[in-house]
């Protein structure tokens, strides 16, 4: 038991941007704080300002007050108060728990890295999961993507009713006596997740050759008779668990280019998906994806600075954020139940557009559990 | 020239989240990419998801293809592709551009930092502001926060409106036919924003006891005759420029004791704010307004594990982020010309209630210009 006591882990990030702070401590905290992981217990030390609110209502085994560990930490390493900063700490407490190693995550800050490595601390920098339970979703957990999806799917319903109720004038689309453009289809879909409790940021509502940059959100009017990517991945406010989903529409006519792109992508997603059950690789979902979108003849390529066709990889892990782990990519490895991963292949032609249809799944033992749930239907006379 | 060319900094982050990133880049990225500014250029390097859309719409001098530059970095470092990570990207181009010393931000990734310390280099870590000339905000920086405030203001008067609109029951405040939770209060404010561009992200609607834990978002319901803190921060989709106001509210009647609370914060506020100007210490102005508490009779103590009074400092920095640099708190150095700060003493007692007030100045040289217009009605009948 000895060496293992020996170890510990700092964590040093605010809750309100840092999945893995928000996992430890189960409560939002909107400035950095230190935690520190013991093998016997889990600890905050938190400013008077937070020091109540942590105390009640975060799942740290003991909630420190800065103000107090300053002071100790100034008298232990015999400095002044003033002298004492976040780093100062870690140092105090590394002596005060008698660690011979200390792990901290990849992402921490570099500053206190250093300062730990100057007061001659091994240090492993833990690449990849720092909580790898983090990955394996609980029931619970589960059931907090699902609400963060039921917002999605509520914005993606709401532009959906805009393109119904909406007429053709020309190219444009007419809602509401004006021409649609991203932007105010952007702010109808946030509005739809927000009453669902959930913030979204960054909605992509892109119609045309804008949606071939799959991270365009859409500037200016969208035009009828082209494919419009409406992907929405809100945080729900009081969890802050995410959804993602992306649904492809078209408002108008369709050509049978487009037809053919879209049937493609929900192939692939279908055939992507079918392979998900626990022990397959990310890579070999990654791989029935691009297979699909071959054998429909759909080429992916680069045509000097553009690359066309299949361009990003078919998804990634969904939880605390946007794009975690695991990944869902050429070589990517196992997946294990309880991972939560996106499936959203897409083609991006400029010549025809693009389309992009995401849903979302928890690995299980023999195949998935679906966390997403919306229709297929994209043509909109 | 020659030893300020072999100096080159590094910034991995996303955009997103690292206001450093999109100070820089002045464009939206969701995952990290890396940045290398050298005397003469700044560079990004981004995969080709990300690849048109930053060339196209970023500050940077020139955008690398990561697939293109993995490569080269493969060759050069004689290792295989799959080797290549960021921290090798990094060490390639502290070789192509001949680089002596490293500078790199406070929170860079320790994982990076591990590299290429092993790598031989000679590494600065900033400490505080990366990018100085962000603290220094310019007209249209100044403008992109007072959109953030507008937004703030149309939340704060959407809370108002509900308030003067509710009907007293007791003590329960009804409206639309129900008791008034913080929880609808929340999502009013919160939509209110948004359809002013703006997303807030964890709006505190707290009342009673609850409000004196300052960043208590509020639960349960809102109670009549109760101190009501609305405190409103989003930030502008487009910019991301954040706004940060708050007000207190009182539906009912207020008694001696809580009026007394709000004019003296009130007083605090007017008072700190009047010290404003380039070349005052932030901690001056901390002073001032802790001397208008003190004035009139309100003592700030700990209590046990709880502490009263005037608990947390004057105001902080505000831009890019919520919080950030300068501080105007105890101790905090001389404010500069074009620094965008709050002003927000508070006041907090488990007996009484709380009461906070809070607007946003840009310093001047002789005084200040204020971002925020609202007015300081408190009292709703």
């Amino acid at each position: 038991m000895k060496s293992k006591s020996s170890t510990i882990r700092f964590l040093y990030a605010a809750s309100d941007t840092s999945a893995d702070a928000l996992y430890l401590s189960g409560v939002f905290v909107p400035d950095p704080f230190l935690a520190i992981i013991t093998h016997k217990k889990s600890y905050a030390v938190v400013s008077q300002l937070e020091y109540n609110r942590v105390a009640k209502q975060s799942k740290f085994d003991e909630v420190m007050l800065l103000e107090t560990i300053r002071e100790k930490a100034a008298e232990n390493l015999r400095i002044s108060i003033g002298e004492v900063g976040a780093g100062e700490l870690m140092v105090y407490f590394a002596q005060r728990f008698v660690a011979k190693k200390i792990e901290v995550p990849s992402d921490f800050p570099a500053v206190y890295y250093a300062i730990l490595f100057k007061a001659g601390y091994r240090i492993r920098i833990v690449e990849g999961a720092f909580f790898p339970k983090r990955l394996k979703k609980t029931d619970t957990e589960a059931w907090m993507i699902r609400q963060g999806n039921a917002a999605s799917a509520a914005g993606i319903r709401a532009a959906e009713a805009v393109l119904r109720a909406a007429t053709i004038d020309g190219d444009r689309i007419i809602y509401e006596g004006s021409a649609l453009t991203s932007k105010r289809l952007r702010s109808i879909i946030d509005q739809a997740c927000l009453k669902k409790g959930a913030i979204a940021s960054h909605t992509i509502a892109a119609g045309g050759r804008q949606a071939c940059d799959p991270h365009e959100t859409g500037r200016g009017l969208l035009r009828a008779n082209e494919l419009i990517i409406i992907d929405v991945f809100p945080r729900v406010q009081k969890t802050g668990y995410h959804g993602d989903m992306t649904r492809t529409f078209l408002k108008g006519r369709a050509t049978p280019a487009q037809r053919a792109l879209v049937k493609a992508v929900l192939a692939s997603q279908r055939a992507a998906m079918e392979t998900v059950r626990a022990g397959i690789k990310g890579g070999a979902v990654h791989a029935a994806a691009e297979s699909a979108f071959e054998k429909q003849g759909f080429v992916s390529e680069r045509r000097n600075k553009d690359f066309v066709g299949f361009v990003h990889s078919t998804g990634h892990g969904l939880g605390l954020e946007v794009h975690e782990a695991p990944r869902v990519s050429k070589g990517a490895p196992k997946l294990k139940a309880g991972h939560v991963i996106t499936i959203e292949p897409g083609l991006y032609y400029p010549e025809i557009g693009a389309c992009r249809i995401e849903d979302v799944v928890r690995v299980t033992k023999d195949g998935y559990e679906k966390l997403s749930n919306l229709h297929y239907r994209w043509e909109i006379r």
